[in-house]
């Protein structure tokens, strides 16, 4: 049993830069908070590596980075060393990938899908389709992301041998239920079909074990349990034996075997590199590693211990407290099937949400048409900014203090 | 007539952090220096807004730059408001432009490019080439880039109904030779033909004017003459009457009409954001914005006219000091037909290059076989780190020193 001033302990919380006293930021998975190091490291970057060193910096201190922290988030993720570039957005990123994956189709002309997976995921995917050919379709499964037998029984029968890419994002962002990656990319293969996986809402809080599962290819963003900056470049990861036979659709310099030497034909690199395109946002990338080099250093086993901890605290809390209130749970309690944010959905989600960040300094997101949602980064989130959520919420409904919002929603959060 | 006092006033230069004292930076056109002002902004961005307003940072501050910056840009190189986005870098730029406008090929079946043209250019147009079907050819010229007559014969013999876009960049990197935007633009219009212009090695340091040249579109990079940081997001620009009828292939949320509504079909945006792709890196992105401010504070025009003398002193030098020691100018006089870097050759351009690096700090750069480039780049440099340069090279091949240096080139500079 976890105590109370256990759930308060959080090791790591210390080398976040932590400004707005009374503030509980429940949204680390929408954006990370910046690692104290990071401020240190942008210093240096700026001033010393491109305002004094200038060029000379490309060769001393920025070619190596993409391919560095790429290979600190494959030692988070069982991806092997050598198989993960950290580059351009996560669309990028899964656009190229999948282009590449669906090359090798053959005569299989369906890419499988969850109908509520991240919109960029499906919109991608869309694009690809109609790109590729008449020939392609995207199924977009109804899954109810309720357990992992419901999910299961319906994936078996949509994936056959006309399965040309099955593509899913691991932890969904709105309900947190987590895929048995596991599972779903053996049925994948069973069916001869390759996998590719978003991490994006798992990586850094989650265990992600891809070479165990022997996962094909996956994509996935640094800037939310990573602490990598608001929009930081995202990663890609293929499995060895698939590198050299995957071809970059946007064959830029940046994924030439030899982009110094200025030649005019276009020869891939032999690694992960060929899925690099122009040259690297420096700043941006930069700052993605001390928030990498953190939760390496706090472990993934530890910290997923750490996060399932609050998890309980919060599923506790939502037994006592809120479930009376009319909020509806959506996150499996089981944690083989549950990412690291807690979900609930409510009629007036939104106008919650209003005078939850407005009245109450509880920082969750909305995620339409009616969910809040509460992230939990192991860490730095602590028990009673958990406690502190659970108690506006509360006030809110007892004292209808939300009904002063309005009901249209605008903008980000 | 200039005198040599004129040449070594530069307004801005003291907008700029310089730190290397005897250094002559001749390479502002790979990597501007960093202007004073991005360092505030670069303490604001990572400590306030992200470090401390975190998430609502997305509303308050960071979802409007893409145009904001893009507008600025625009007013550089004569693009209508609303036109012009930063964005991805300059290949996935090219990439998804170029992309969009082939859709509109029809029947015509050829791309016309330089075979000079930057590699990433030519590669990604190649790629495009082989993904957008076995009836499109890529036709790489080889223009004499002497002058704007033979080039322009050239052209005018490649350019047919044929012809399905013709993509070139307005300065060569290595030459320095410049199109005459305004003849072959009409030239490919003239055939019904779009043209899309890669503005990497000219926009801050020459007039553009793609309003009067009525161009469709243009990309180009924001880290050489416009000082925005190492790898920065690059721009891309599209004219008014494409907007709604292109689209983009990588079909990411940031290029959707209203993405944070979360929507399962991609609704494109209706202006120049539907070719945003994915969440864009702030920290890079942010640090783009003093540069171009400073350039447009300074404005083309007088940039231009600094730039051109700076130039016209560096030719006279070259013509009484150089040209005697085997240099070769291949950047031609005219600056109707010419960029803001002067390049000549020598056999030996690579030791050479070396030795000014490391024995006279003087920094140009290589580019193979046998170029050494100089960038001017108006806002900073001065006459002094011309006639240093030239010091350099008479000094290096007067007294040898070059041959202490290895033959073979590595790295980037």
């Amino acid at each position: 049993m976890t105590t109370y001033s256990e759930l308060n302990h959080a090791p790591f919380r210390d080398r976040f830069v932590i400004d707005e006293p009374g503030v509980a930021y429940l949204d680390g998975n929408s954006l990370g908070r910046l690692p104290k190091a990071t401020v240190a490291k942008m210093e240096q970057v700026v001033s010393d590596e491109w305002g004094r060193a200038l060029i000379g910096s490309w060769n001393q201190a920025w070619l190596p980075i993409s391919r560095r922290i790429g290979d600190k988030i494959g030692s988070l993720i069982g991806a092997a060393p050598g198989g993960t570039l950290v580059c351009d957005s996560t669309s990028i990123n899964l656009y190229k990938v999948a282009w590449a994956l669906l090359q090798h189709r053959g005569r299989r002309r369906t890419i499988v899908t969850d109908a509520v997976n991240f919109p960029t995921d499906l919109y991608i995917l869309d694009g690809l389709r109609r790109q590729l050919g008449p020939d392609l379709r995207l199924e977009s499964l109804d899954l109810d992301q309720g357990n992992h037998a419901e999910v299961g029984s319906i994936l078996a029968s949509a994936i056959n041998n006309e399965t040309a890419l099955v593509c899913l994002s691991h932890v969904n962002y709105k309900t947190g239920y987590a895929f048995s990656m596991e599972q779903v990319t053996e049925m994948a293969h069973a069916h001869g079909a390759p996998i590719l996986w978003d991490l994006s809402h798992g990586v850094g809080a989650v265990p992600i074990d891809l070479g165990t599962a022997k996962v094909d290819a996956a994509v996935g963003c640094t800037y939310k349990y990573l602490n990598g900056g608001p929009g930081a470049p995202a990663f890609l990861t293929v499995r060895a034996d698939w590198i050299e036979r995957l071809q970059n659709p946007i064959q830029g310099w940046f994924g030439a075997a030899r982009p110094f030497d200025f030649g005019s034909v276009y020869v891939p690199h032999l690694g992960i590199e060929r899925f690099a395109v122009g040259t690297p946002p420096i700043l941006s990338l930069a700052a993605v590693e001390p928030g990498v080099d953190l939760t390496c250093e706090a472990g993934m086993h530890a910290l997923r211990q750490r996060g399932w901890q609050l998890m309980q605290y919060f599923f506790t809390l939502f037994d006592q407290r809120l479930e009376k209130l009319g909020f509806k749970l959506v996150t499996p309690r089981n944690p083989e099937a549950a990412g690291s944010h807690v979900s609930f959905t409510h009629p007036a989600a939104w106008q919650i949400t209003q005078d939850l960040v407005q009245h109450h300094r509880v920082i969750p997101d909305f995620r339409g048409p009616d969910i809040i949602r509460f992230g939990i980064t192991p860490l730095y989130t602590l028990g009673r900014e958990i406690e502190q959520a659970v108690a506006a919420l509360e006030s809110s409904l007892t004292h209808g203090t939300y009904r002063a919002y309005p009901t249209q929603r605008r903008g980000v959060t």
